[in-house]
């Protein structure tokens, strides 16, 4: 993810770096080349005439297409904020939790078993994110959980569901102890319920994309629709067709490609989120409460990216 | 439900499987007709002239158009997004209920006591699956269910809410041993009101289509505006009559038929929800918790679909 | 509420029965006289010149009239969608009572108190409807209840909402003789709660339509443009102009008699809310549950709804 | 409130009571003068010419200018109707208090225990009132509570929070008596939090209105087209210029004038919330189910609204 | 937050503080300047023509970036009012934390330790302003707090997190005494939740912004858009165009530059949420619980904005 610092109005017309503008680059340089023949076929330059002598049939697909395609940004985006708010709900449920096992238990436990449950809770979001990428979790899990965990956290097929069952495994042996009484244990069930409903929630975006004709149906006609403009153009503003046109392509294919990245909210793009940050951000946020040494968070200028 | 993998800028536009493209050729071949039809008569090779000489009312209706079908695939979109994350509920609900088996228990419980509750809560998505559906769940209850409890469910005319209480009347079982106490009841109590709360909901959407006039009234605007649009256009673009109405038909009907299928989400076109895989992944997840190897997810190859 | 099964789309542009076709008929038939005034007009047939030359203004008001329109029509529709939510939950609350008060006793419960219950329960959705469509409850009341409570909830001004007092009364009568313990009184004070809403809801959407103004200056801006339409299209597209005049008057009046028959969902208009089927599958559905005899669902064919 | 009976098609075009049309009518004689000005100078009746010539810029205003309306609608309409939804919120938690009250003590309440906690929780509707829309709530509480009580309640800043508080504080008299115990306790508690919800959610609708500049500038946008349309109109429809510019201008300008009446909805605009008849319908729900008589609700006839 | 008195639709016209006017009007300026060159231009003032004839191209550009300001608007008040509900969340979730120490624990506690608990709770609030405008606590915590407690916070990273985890414990300890018994510590950790969510609500907004690609990408629409109308303009309204092109170039520059402001509601811009004030507000509201003095809120006139 991408985040720049607030910029004055006109620097913010110049971006570069986390703009569509690199990617579209080519396409756009398609269009370019189409208005050419466009003005060319119009001028009598070229043996054949392309003339539509009007823009009446592009403004009315042109505004058609902006409702659809603005019904597709708010669904992706839709996507795209769902995801975050999973992921800020785990870091709450992380705070909370961190505050029933220090609180909750009838007396203080002892300090190697409240690491136990925090080496799970640490090691979960960065579980969440490998299954979410499709990474390989194993560097990750090795420095974080001990032995026997991280075997049959390997071992099994949902990672971060393992976890969560370890958290509650936890729970129950303490409950039966008699350390956490049964009340505090509904507490604790509140909460791993919340985690759960993050877990499901962030597989659920991943695994279900926006329905696929949607997005065939509004990208073929963003780009028939930018490459027949120029022939539509060209008889009202001549010579000024290729700035036009490559313009309102630059708008609709812009539109189009933001959509598209961040309806996958969990992938590596760069308007995607910051899954790997938010991970390390969550771990800090729980050390934080337990009083531990701040984490090393990853260097916004290395990375690109800045979330606090 | 066809997912495709992310597919390069010009691929997509080629894109056919998934695409509600091919449903709707005939009808937009059916437009092209007209359209020659409308350049045949302008051109005074018809006897009759039916030219209309202007785009101005077919601007107007094509946005109003645009509007109402946007808000259109809105509500049809909400269907949708309301019933994945419904079943989304659904696997949640039933992770939480196994760690809670697992884990809230003041004793540890026979195995075939957990077997027979994970029995029924794994049978459950498939009998919700078959009730939405309207198909015969016989083949795959059987396979799932003692008998006892199968021919119980069979008789009954709601399977998924006989189920859920089936589960219910296995928790008291349990608390009147003295197995479970009654704090852990209300702590599985609330987990059951979710699954209600899941099955109601389905219930919901499967019941209560879009309003049937909304429905009717959009697609006859639809359909009437595709038909006369090529007379509009005709006299301002001519011979490229044929292309833009076609192009503009393809876009309002895609709109409309997308629509129409994810309206009904727990159908079999080709964009509706994998309720098959996903009752597969819901009982998959609650094996990989209690430990048991994984379940034969349906081939994607096979199936057309992926559904992590 | 009209359910039509899913219609071919050739077979769906003549559908009646349904549709506002009917009920718009006599003023789409105004609005064809007067496009017969404006052709007479223009073709100087009639003494007296109405020519407006020109369809931009209406191409600016007819836009601008889409987008006031989209928001009435999302907004009804958020109304009969919110309405159908809450009856699905009173749906989903019963089930959760009846699984409660089959399982969560600590002792089983003599036949006699859990009927009761369930009669209390079975007809709560009727006094509901009927208080919402101000109709007469005495009928289906006295048909459900014993005679005390019978006289007790007719007395009441609000007698869903006395139904539910005395939901909470059974469950007090049994707490005291020790048969359902406190933990188990939270959790059925829980869905009580829940019932409470879906009363109050239910009120709230009753007794507060959309804000009058809003209607009345929709309404009016509807029926201007549609009665003034056909001078500005006389000119541009001659004889057709009543054809396309009564296409556009039906589009935009339908639109507009939708959203004002379905921003009161619980009237008895063809696309209102099938409050009399919901309330018997509700009873149906709490029936199945306690293992009795299915209950003689509304004939679809009789009432003109289906709704499973 | 002004809440009309469902009215006739025709008669719904001459409404006047509740629509915007009185207090616009100045503003459009305004528009209808300027029109005139527009028709005089392009009839070269006055020396200086305005001519225009063309719609078009207005057309792209126009529609621009509805979609921003449109999105302050949505806004505007969003905050009345949670505003309403609170109010409906408040009536499902006293109605649940009131059961909670009537049903969850181990052994009845004296009657004058009981009278107590009515007498403060029918207070509490017309505290909020009052602090909403800042009027005298002397005469109201007075009539309903104790002396002490009152006392304290109108030393407090925040008075339905005192009461809320009072409420809390009955709650732990008979707790700490035996009366009530711990998990009933906790039920009355997690409705508190209701009433907690509903006060804090009405106070933060009242104290942060619409951002100003958005209120502004498109006030200032609809004003500025308004006025300049009849230079825009007057080529191309001449002497109907009047009647199309006081036909848009009533359309852009009612909605800004309705969207600003509900923005602030619990003001005593037309278009605002019945508070008073709502605070009095919490008082009657609640007495309804205490079995006490009916309270006389304000008359719709003499308050011009109906709420039921 | 610029909060106005409700105004006098004439004199809101003429608005200038809160409004965004100050800030656009350089830039209003510079298309002030660019209309005077192309009607230089078109008048052949100039010796170079930049004449486009035509506004058609604008239309549609400037129709479909209507949908997408309005849907980056959309987002950007999202953000505002879901911060806004976070606040007033806050202080719902305080009041009744207030009403729990005052009522949950089974004996009044000694007065200190009563006040302890308010200490914390008073100074979260101010904790939060901090951490979310990236200012010093140090003097409003220094000023709230006991020196241990306040070393404590202000050695932690996550401020009111800390303070969240400092109230678990005060819970915890009277808990571990006997005064608050398990039932009741189970309510406060509920409303403790709430506060977790509320926090990590906050944060996640602040350190998300929309994506940067949007953002930059409406901006350079809207700026090439602007400075480009003239000349579309010009040829269809002569010496006008300065006036509509600058009136275009407001609303659209307006409209950008406000969601741009509010899109960081924790800012300190004139739209930006009154945390300051709010903070105020919240521990005042405690304090009249607590039957405390007013606290002297920030005075409306030196601070421009009121927020009762």
């Amino acid at each position: 993810m991408i985040i720049r610092p607030h910029l004055h109005w006109f620097r913010m017309l110049l971006a570069w770096r986390g703009s569509v503008l690199p990617q579209l680059l080519p396409r756009l340089f398609l269009i370019f080349c189409i208005s050419i023949v466009a003005v060319a076929a119009h001028d009598h330059l070229l043996p054949i005439s392309l003339n539509l002598n009007t823009t009446a049939p592009f403004s009315l697909i042109g505004i058609a297409l902006a409702v659809f395609l603005g019904f597709r940004n708010n669904a992706s985006y839709d996507r795209w904020w769902e995801a975050r708010k999973l992921w800020g709900q785990l870091l709450n449920e992380s705070r909370s939790l961190t505050r029933q096992v220090l609180t909750l238990p009838v007396r203080p436990l002892p300090k190697e078993d409240v690491r136990e449950f925090f080496t799970a809770l640490g090691a979960l979001p960065h579980a969440l994110r490998h299954q979410l990428r499709k990474s390989d979790p194993r560097e990750d899990l090795a420095a974080r959980l001990p032995q026997a965990l991280f075997e049959r956290v390997m071992a099994s097929r949902y990672k971060p569901a393992t976890l969560m069952l370890y958290l509650g495994e936890w729970v129950q042996r303490h409950a039966r102890a008699g350390a956490i009484d049964p009340m505090a244990v509904i507490a604790f069930d509140r909460n791993l319920n919340g985690i759960s409903d993050v877990i499901g929630g962030c597989e659920r975006i991943v695994s279900t994309p926006l329905p696929f004709a949607y997005s065939v149906m509004i990208h073929r006609t963003v780009y028939f629709f930018c490459a027949s403009l120029p022939f539509g153009l060209v008889d009202s503003i001549g010579i000024f067709t290729p700035v036009f046109a490559v313009f309102v392509a630059y708008t609709f294919m812009a539109h189009e490609a933001i959509a598209s990245q961040i309806e996958e909210p969990f992938g590596t793009d760069d308007n995607d989120l910051a899954l790997h940050t938010m991970s390390m951000v969550i771990e800090d946020a729980m050390r934080d409460l337990l009083g531990e040494p701040a984490l090393p968070l990853p260097s916004p200028e290395a990375e690109g990216y800045i979330l606090n």
